[in-house]
């Protein structure tokens, strides 16, 4: 994962906490050489680089992370960056594995990085199913239970794990076929940064060197620690969750008026790692958009109730307050997405005009802001030459490309209509034919700027394809099943693009990484539906707005579709307008951001990050808050054990919490119902309550 | 304090985790001359030692520590030893002080030691007086409120603000007569240990080395950081107390049933510092009281209900379950009591007989266990010279100490009898005459073994005087009384004698030192009657079973005069035998933890701590096992720091949850309530609730 999301939750953790720390030590370490260190070690041939055992411990960490990604979808939606914890533990299994071979003298093969590298990639690619797979949004925004939240009548589809699996194994193959061609274009000749990948690639590297070796099995511990306490406290929790609005979910922890209004700790130990592991800005913009939300914004329309909107509907209707949440938060998503849109689009096209005009392709890279890579490449040093030799050594012919896109396309075609009836063979036909090139501007767009823009060109997909088929005609699923297509077509492709950054910077061969992301994303096919439907099946309230589990973007994705459908028309009074002010605003914020520079730009907050509490309130702000202070004073005690530490006790909280959803969910199919409620009551409702149970 | 409540704890902390280390600490210390490292710095006159701003802080510390001592006299009755806090924290406002003014120019005189000491005696002498006041014991067990839960008609005492600093004026000051000219024999010529005073002088002096103050610094700032820990933690957990059984301190952390039989951690600061000071081995004790009493015996005899005693009794009731409790713990009590007494007696006298035996009073100390003092003294050291000239320099007429005893016996003679008209002037008369000896033997043996006996010499005068004056003639009452006269009387002298020995090492004026005590006690016959009005006036519940402060000792000491005046009539079915068996039981597991020697004896829990979870259950025995384990981690990471910061940390986990009392309390006398109840819920009932709030 780690690429997709990123749209989601507007920018990269790592591109702002990671890369530049990255690109320096990558700087510096590309001075000493870094495949000097490593030319002793025998690059093993691509097929000894598919082992068994990676698979093996790739599924079982795709499981995790599909958990983890899964439960992420389900309560907010902000996904933070898992590279680090992915590439953290895989190291960490593969190698207690093969120390214990060792030790027995069964070993037959070392532990090389570029073994890493394939866990890496399938466990990317797997888990990247459980976010590009829509379950939390356009998926999930298909069924009854959506539809009767956003109060329209129009279709929708009963899940079922048989066609989810179905559906995603049709559309999640092409965006790898789709750009496999251009893996030389774009990582040799354009030299594109994928800071992301870049970094994965320097984490392994840096395991795999004895002082490496020794930082990582500190940070595995550490790991370990925070990963049982998370677990345990989210077991310790769970017995207090009797009813509803119980538990540390629901403590008031700043006052009942401030719960009331979704101001308080609510004890998440995976949103205090996600606080941990965004940037500072992150956290703050989404704090500012509980603040300016929910504590002036909806409490002033509120008031408005009676004129406004009708004063007698239900809190969950959209004619009412909950309209002004969702519509007005879609307006932020667009205004950030369509401004996003555009700037990586002018700048692929303006990279691309460079590179082509100065073909000299091999020197300079032209694009005038990445003023990193512009230092003079023309004498290739040690490490380009060789990572260059072994990456085209092994080659991927393009008819095989080419054969298998078509051939996938064919299929598509031919059988998605079956899923959706409404999804007629000539929207697939229209997707597939631009498909390729938007995945290319994803994918270039994203070697740039760290930015996989999926969910964008999804929604770009909702509308045209909603609007083309028209409510009466099925508009609604067509457009949200179109939005699938699309999505995993370019998210596919720029992670794939990522991974051959990674291969490129571990000596790892395109042909292992290309069959690991294609198993990877066979596993996430079937891993990721199956983790849906437990959650589905265990917790009935799933996708009700002030439940557990909120799934924040179904309701958002159906609501775009239906604006898509049916147009402004059913927005109460003033939405539009408001709508039309935060679109523009989202826009201003990013020129500013812009156009002040990276001094004070990086004061100025994200509208995709201000978005996300408009609906759901600010009850995970306050974690992620809490897990920036966390990090903030750490790093003031000690900046050398922070900055070592902080992505391991991350990991370790999201980790660990993460998989307490597993058994809870066990526990709550298996019909076993936590026995203790704790409970908040105001000191008038406690007088009424205690005189009823001593009657 | 820290001597008094020695008793009621069954053990001096100190004793057995400071004591060693200071006596190795002392023994080398000495070998490399204290007072060598003070030579050049002048001893003020003892006038000189007595200034303003000593007395002033010695003011604000004793407001802080009475409030802590009262805290705790209500909740538990375990008062841990607060020296090493009244220590430090007098020895940073000085500090602080005398720097700001030596910045500004206008410092005349220098912070000493011995002025320390002088803050430390009196700090110790006031809160002393909030323990031997009874205010959670036998004063307090003269109330209405007390004699309601004994269910017995017989006389109470409204308490009032007035007679209460009257009584503690009268009665607090002859101890500090009786034993003042024995001090020379006790200091110099039995060299007595005085484990805490003996303490509490290192410490002092460590402070005023340049690296001791380096020490004194860090731990102030930890203490500091804890305690706003604290106090903000105290403060979090008041806004969700809006009623009864509201509250982090009703949180089943272990489940509904186990809290049900009160096992379940309450999340209070003060117990888990207190834990900390204590050793293991009564924090065990006491969690082992609570498993055998709430876990096994209350549960089987619960079965027995309508058979041993009647079943429609309240909950409270004597006569029922509540009786078995309180008796068996009182029997636990008097047994560890009675067998302490008589050890300690038989070591006073045989100490006495050979230290008059062999008359060469300068020379070997004879008593036979306290290896590490009978080193050969035939050679005075230069620390000891030096200490002895100044200690016998200024002194304290003889007719002096007697003019005043016979003084204010004359006067107590004459006023007691119109407070409580129950106390005739012979019983009084008879107190007073055999309690100068009595003192005397309580500060021999607090000086031998660090045990202050003082509440079982008030149990003693509560059965004599109790039985004497018998039932009709209002022997509750006079017992009750009687048993404060005594307990103040032999609880000041051996606080004194303590402080003697702390002004020896210090080189500090007994002159000086009995000013402070007599200071310090005036202070504390104020502050302690205020701080308990507060509290009483405050708190509506103060002194009921299941409240927040059910002052434990205060039901069986009320039960303790009722058996002495009527006998063991009123004792339900069977719980004669039990109490015999566990009368017993104490007396025989001391008699094997003192016969199996110190390697095995220190495994062996202490009848004392045991009983006290009798009565309340073991809810602040898991706080304090918590902060055992705290320490034990902490030892095993970093053995050093543990050793360092801990009491500084303890210190301020029971300081800063102490002060908060004090908001708390006044807010509840404002009338302001916490708006919120955090509220626990069986699942059935919360299904109950719910429905009723919806409805």
């Amino acid at each position: 994962m780690g690429k997709n999301e990123r749209e989601e939750n507007g920018v990269d953790p790592e591109n702002h906490n990671q890369e530049e720390g990255e690109k320096k030590k990558q700087l510096k370490e590309e001075e000493l050489s870094v495949e000097r260190i490593f030319e002793n070690q025998e690059v093993p041939s691509w097929r000894k680089q598919l082992t068994v055992r990676a698979f093996a411990v790739s599924f079982a960490l795709s499981i995790l992370f599909s958990i983890i990604v899964m439960k992420l979808n389900l309560t907010t939606g902000i996904i933070p960056s898992l590279n680090v914890s992915a590439g953290l533990l895989g190291f960490f299994f593969v190698k207690t594995w093969t120390k214990l071979l060792h030790k027995s003298g069964l070993l037959r093969q070392p532990f090389t990085r570029q073994e890493n590298t394939v866990i890496q990639t399938c466990v990317v690619a797997s888990s990247g199913i459980a976010y590009s797979g829509g379950f939390g949004s356009y998926l999930f925004a298909m069924t009854e239970r959506i539809a009767k939240q956003s109060t329209d009548t129009l279709d929708v589809k009963k899940l079922s794990l048989g066609w989810i699996i179905g559906f995603l194994f049709i559309v999640s193959f092409l965006g790898l076929f789709s750009v496999v061609p251009l893996r030389k274009i774009m990582i040799i000749d354009f030299k594109l940064t994928y800071p992301s990948g870049t970094a994965t690639a320097h984490l392994i590297n840096s395991f795999h060197t004895p002082q490496g070796a020794k930082l990582a099995k500190k940070q595995v511990r550490e790991l370990g620690k925070i990963f049982t306490f998370s677990f345990l406290w989210g077991f310790f929790q769970w017995f207090y969750t009797a009813g509803d609005n119980c538990g540390f979910t629901s403590f008031p922890s700043l006052g009942l008026k401030a719960f009331d209004n979704r101001f308080y700790f609510d004890f998440s130990a995976t949103y205090v790692g996600v606080g941990m592991i965004c940037p500072f800005i992150i956290n703050i913009s989404v704090l500012l958009g509980g603040i300016i939300s929910w504590g002036l914004m909806w409490p002033l329309i509120e008031d408005r109730k009676g004129d406004w909107y009708p004063a007698d509907l239900s809190s969950g209707s959209l004619s009412g307050i909950q309209g002004y949440r969702v519509f007005i938060a879609i307006a932020m998503i667009l205004g950030d997405g369509l401004y996003n849109f555009l700037k990586v689009l002018s700048r692929t096209l303006l990279g691309l005009f460079h590179q082509l005009r100065y073909k000299d392709l091999s020197s300079e890279l032209p694009v005038a802001d990445h003023s990193s890579d512009v230092r003079s490449q023309s004498q290739l040093s040690y490490d380009d030459k060789r990572r260059t030799q072994l990456f085209l050594k092994d080659q991927i012919p393009i008819m095989f490309a080419v054969g298998g896109y078509v051939a996938i396309a064919a299929i598509s075609m031919a059988t998605l209509p079956h899923i959706f009836h409404q999804l007629k063979w000539y929207y697939i036909l229209v997707i597939y034919t631009f498909a390729p090139a938007l995945a290319f501007c994803n994918a270039y767009g994203c070697g740039l700027t760290d930015w996989s823009l999926a969910s964008t060109y999804g929604k770009l997909a909702i509308f045209i394809i909603g609007a083309w088929a028209g409510a009466a005609h099925g508009g609604v699923l067509a457009g949200l099943a179109a939005c699938g297509v699309m999505m995993n077509i370019v998210s596919t492709a720029s992670d794939l693009m990522q991974d051959f950054k990674t291969g490129y910077l571990t000596l790892a061969s395109p042909r292992s990484m290309f069959v690991s992301q294609i198993i990877g994303t066979a596993m996430g096919c079937v891993i990721s539906p199956c983790v849906f439907w437990l959650f589905y099946k265990a917790f009935d309230d799933l996708g009700q707005p002030e439940s557990q589990y909120p799934a924040p973007y179904a309701v958002v994705y159906r609501n775009m579709v239906l604006l898509g459908v049916k147009g402004f028309s059913s927005l109460p009074k003033n939405c539009l307008i408001l709508c039309y002010v935060f679109f523009g605003a989202a826009i201003l914020i990013n020129l500013i951001k812009d156009l002040v520079g990276k001094k004070w730009g990086r004061f100025i907050p994200l509208p995709m990050a201000m978005a996300i509490p408009f609906y759901i309130g600010s009850y995970f702000a306050i974690d992620m808050c809490l897990g920036s202070l966390i990090l903030f004073v750490w790093e003031k005690i000690n900046k050398a054990k922070a900055d070592a530490l902080a992505p391991a006790v991350a990991s370790g909280l999201i980790c660990g919490d993460g998989i307490w959803t597993l058994p809870a969910s066990i526990l709550a199919l298996a019909g076993v119902k936590p026995p203790i409620c704790m409970k908040f009551l105001s000191r008038g409702n406690n007088a009424k309550v205690d005189a009823f149970l001593g009657s």
